[in-house]
């Protein structure tokens, strides 16, 4: 069987737990071997990679073991983007990314190139 | 003209009456013999499939007559699927499951797998 | 390279904004000769399409320069489109839809058939 390909795509904040679990769900159940997988953020979501030290203060506790959730994910092969547009909208700097994380021009661009390419679309 | 292949992807509860409705509208435009659609609920969503019995009760009325509307449209050739990491999360019995709907080991491994297949994805 | 065909999907009218911001990012990083992009709205988002002139009255602000925001978009290129069966729901006049803005017989399968010509599907 060829590889799983699959873009998850996240432009809000509170989804985070949501996509991260749909994702860790899927390496599960098809095996790190066989998936090829990126979760793009765009929009606000892309705050939820600079706010993960204050975790441990969310009044709703949804960025509780983000970064631990996210780390652990692209240790598995699942890897990271964050959309320059958002990033600049936010006044964030992308040198300050985690390090599993890469911006990319822009998030639509990306999951427009990579569904031409043949990954499954997954909203979260 | 080949089939119109669709997977249908819903993860919260308040979109089933408008999940229903855009597959009832897409069979009736399009004609039962020519789609092949999924429905393929994760997350929360999966609760609604038993629930069922308690719509008359809803304040919002959200889930009225969601039974009738989903067997109506199993009847025109919509499948239903439930993703049983969602079961499991809930609690939720499988063997439970109204008649026309089927467990899948994990809901975003089905979407995935339909996508590389040709269906279409849409998000209602 | 090959135009990249994107297909916006929008059902909320709370997301109009995002969903341009999008489509306007999109032009941009790629160029307008590049791309071959059309909006779909279906449900409740094809009521904006008549509330334009309520702009200014918004409290949220939502739809201000909403018009001006799509018709700036459909001069370079991006398609509008509305569902029928969502303009008949809110009991809404098709001959007075913006003159960017084609009606289609239903959203779904306006999407569905996209995809299955190679458009690549984004919900924002």
């Amino acid at each position: 069987m060829d590889n799983l390909k699959v873009i998850f795509h996240i432009n809000e904040p509170a989804r985070w737990q949501r996509v991260l679990l749909n994702a860790n769900n899927f390496v599960k159940d098809v095996g790190q071997e066989n998936i090829d997988a990126e979760i793009v953020a765009n929009g606000d979501a892309v705050t939820a990679y600079f706010e993960i030290e204050d975790a441990s203060s969310s009044s709703e506790k949804l960025n509780e073991n983000l970064y631990e959730k996210m780390n652990k994910l692209s240790k598995m092969g699942i890897r990271f983007a964050a959309c320059r547009n958002a990033l600049r909208m936010h006044s964030l700097d992308e040198q300050l990314l985690p390090p599993f994380v890469t911006a990319v021009p822009a998030g639509i661009t990306e999951i427009a190139k990579k569904q031409a390419e043949g990954y499954a679309y997954i909203k979260p």
